[in-house]
């Protein structure tokens, strides 16, 4: 590879012969002298050229002067291109006290000069160009943060000996309901998306595996336009064995969490004040926990009816929560727990004192649910139970029911989605702006 | 939780009262005393019982003791339990030196008594029981080193400022060929499995990211049965900027492989050794390179004619390759360079001084192709001209065309088959018994 200097690294160095790479952001060019913009993945810095307009026999090189000059001034915006020069430090110049004069520049890829973008064109026109889009450098700072917190994840697992698992996206039947199920032409038959990795790492707990994690793509066929739902998302999933209860996976959920935001905040945490205009907080332990009908009653409190008739929260009964824990803890998240059995899936293990609760929660982050989680029910009798109970049909559940007929440990995990806590924590209005490219009913390209 | 113990860490604790969970590996119910093997996710103890068969009245608790006795001739291989006893360091124990003598046991969930495999279960058989198979020692640690690898690899991107990426599952067109493409029924109309990340590792070089990777599920609609292939696989990509050729690419391959075979010897070497009677080793850089014409003239003056009308190797050759490489350089890896292009997808760049070359390599490991890497075509007005030339459509890869005409720097990258490494690694014969969950033109379960 060639001695290119990233520019965030071209601080440190001495005044010197340097080769910067990236894209041109912009160009001024004056009638004695050019200035370039030029970004790269790690910053930006100034380019200058000393304006040569015409050939000059007398002076040696001003024939390759001019074709330089020409070739800055020709520059289209984005095009991407190599220039070698003198690095120097000079405390005039704004941005970062440095740059860099002009010896030779290659124009790598001449970019089409019609943008296709700008500041102000909408979600939805950037994301048909989300390669332009994600050159801004608050957008690139979005997949970096998203690379540290999930490396700090993953680092916990690690560190705490769980063992990480790629379960098939392709399966046989439906993992969550059949409503939004992607039906796939499998062969001669058909095959689904899995909708979520749940049977596969309840799975790995009849295996023995003891800790698992993964981080995976997940599919829902669901028609909702909101800025919270996406047709394909990236699922945060852990699941232990050995709990108590869900106490355990909430423990094990805040500590990953803890473990996320402070390496979020040690690496990016300027930057994101800098970009976002946010003071990224990293949440203390234990986040607070409240269960679901205390939930509902400090809502009603506040003078908020949810409009639901089975016993769920909304969102806006999520909003006003997290209002009501801020106020009151401080806390950005909260734990609701103990939901009704009658709105959590089959495979939720009951309440053992009341059976129309689970041993389940919903994380709230900001006023905005994240993630669910829950001890499994893990005696195949009581589970077949509420798998009838729930209206499905035992026959197609064989292959699940069998990982809990030959032994399986208590167990519990959660599944939490990547672009929601990015969104929240970047204070974003859509997920569809943290999501590398956002599918949805009606977006499938590029 | 409770205090648990894993087995692991018991052989460092002093005698004294434990608890321990797992499952049953054997009993043996002799009449004085009953030993069980309890198996967890880190290893094995042996569990004692001094039997009693009656209750005796002047002995305080010897109800109970019967009551332990009879659970015990009772446990079922594969059952899951929690037992509490004094552990007691005794060398005469073959099982690592120590003992737990039962003071209470509690079986958890009861396994079904049938065991429906058995070590000489054929491998669909034992597929079909995955979750029992998976109890093995022998196969729990492939995943164990599957992890190790992973993590050591993401730890040298992140080191290197990578940025990871989530790449969408769900397209509107072919990323590779159409002849093995999955559709998907998407709302009103169809959708496609990504058979790689190919097209949007390549959008992250022209938005700018850099270097990029990632770890995710890819498609192949392969009705092939053969011990390589799967429908579904993990696919380990990187792509990077600023390349001068398919070398730079190699490189950072190679680099990521010796830290990924560094990390799974340090941790796992011992282990393998044991399980697998497999010495492994970290391969030496650098990886020897040969083209493909040269090694197509080693294999012929070997003795194998490759019995194929276009350019390309077979298992055989590459078989063939690996054994020179070895005797030769001693080397278990090869880089296999300069593919023609007539056997090379669209993008991939030309040699710019003989157009029938590609800057492409396939990495052989044991003898088997575990990696495709290229340059990529950055030019769109070659690119176009290539994808015509192959017979696609530019019409339907305008999407894609569209990140080349907006600037995008120089670049390649290599997409590896992650079950592959793992089926080499450990001499396995098939990537079936190294992937969790295999999927297969006929096996969508468990």
């Amino acid at each position: 590879m060639s001695e290119r200097v990233v520019v965030k690294n071209l601080a440190a160095l001495s005044d010197g012969p340097v080769t910067v790479s990236g894209w041109v952001e912009t160009v001024r060019d004056q009638k004695k002298v050019q200035f370039v913009v030029l970004r790269d993945e790690s910053g930006a810095v100034q380019l200058v050229n000393p304006a040569v307009r015409e050939v000059d026999p007398e002076v040696e090189g001003s024939a390759e002067r001019l074709a330089t000059t020409e070739a800055i001034s020709a520059l289209a915006h984005g095009s991407f291109i190599t220039v070698t020069g003198e690095l120097k430090h000079d405390e005039r110049v704004k941005l970062g006290g440095i740059e860099v004069k002009v010896a030779t520049l290659e124009v790598v890829t001449a970019a089409n000069p019609e943008t296709p973008i700008a500041a102000d064109s909408s979600l939805d026109k950037r994301l048909d160009w989300r390669f332009l889009d994600l050159r801004q450098p608050k957008q690139a700072l979005i997949f970096r943060i998203q690379t540290t917190f999930e490396h700090a994840l993953r680092q916990y697992w690690i560190d705490n000996d769980f063992i990480e698992i790629h379960t098939p996206k392709l399966m046989a039947s439906a993992s969550e309901s059949r409503a939004e199920l992607f039906e796939v032409d499998y062969f001669e038959g058909k095959a689904y998306l899995a909708q979520s990795p749940q049977f596969f790492k309840q799975m790995a707990q009849s295996a023995g595996f003891g800790k698992v994690f993964e981080v995976g793509p997940a599919f829902r066929a669901d028609p909702s336009f909101t800025s919270r739902h996406a047709t394909e998302f990236t699922s945060v999933d852990a699941e232990i064995s050995w709990i108590e209860s869900h106490e355990d996976v909430m423990q094990l959920h805040e500590e990953l969490l803890v473990a996320g935001f402070t390496a979020v905040k040690d690496k990016h945490g300027e930057q994101i004040s800098e970009l976002f205009g946010i003071e990224l907080e990293v949440p203390s332990r234990p986040f607070p926990r409240i269960p679901l009908a205390e939930a509902k009653r400090i809502v009603a409190e506040r003078g908020y009816e949810i409009p639901r008739a089975d016993d769920d929260m909304d969102p806006e009964g999520e909003r006003q929560i997290a209002a009501y824990v801020k106020e009151t803890f401080g806390h950005d998240f909260v734990f609701l727990t103990d939901y009704a059995s009658s709105i959590r899936p089959f495979y939720h293990m009951r309440n053992a004192e009341d059976g129309s609760l689970t041993n389940s929660y919903d994380l709230i982050y900001n006023g905005v649910e994240i993630s669910t989680g829950a001890q499994r029910e893990h005696r195949v009798d009581v589970l077949v139970e509420q798998a009838k109970e729930k209206g499905l049909e035992p026959e197609e559940l064989e292959f699940y029911l069998d990982f809990f007929r030959y032994g399986v440990p208590a167990h519990g995990g959660f599944g939490m989605g990547l672009a929601r806590v990015l969104m929240l924590m970047l204070h974003e209005t859509s997920i569809r702006e943290v999501t590398y490219l956002f599918r949805g009913p009606t977006r499938l390209a590029p």
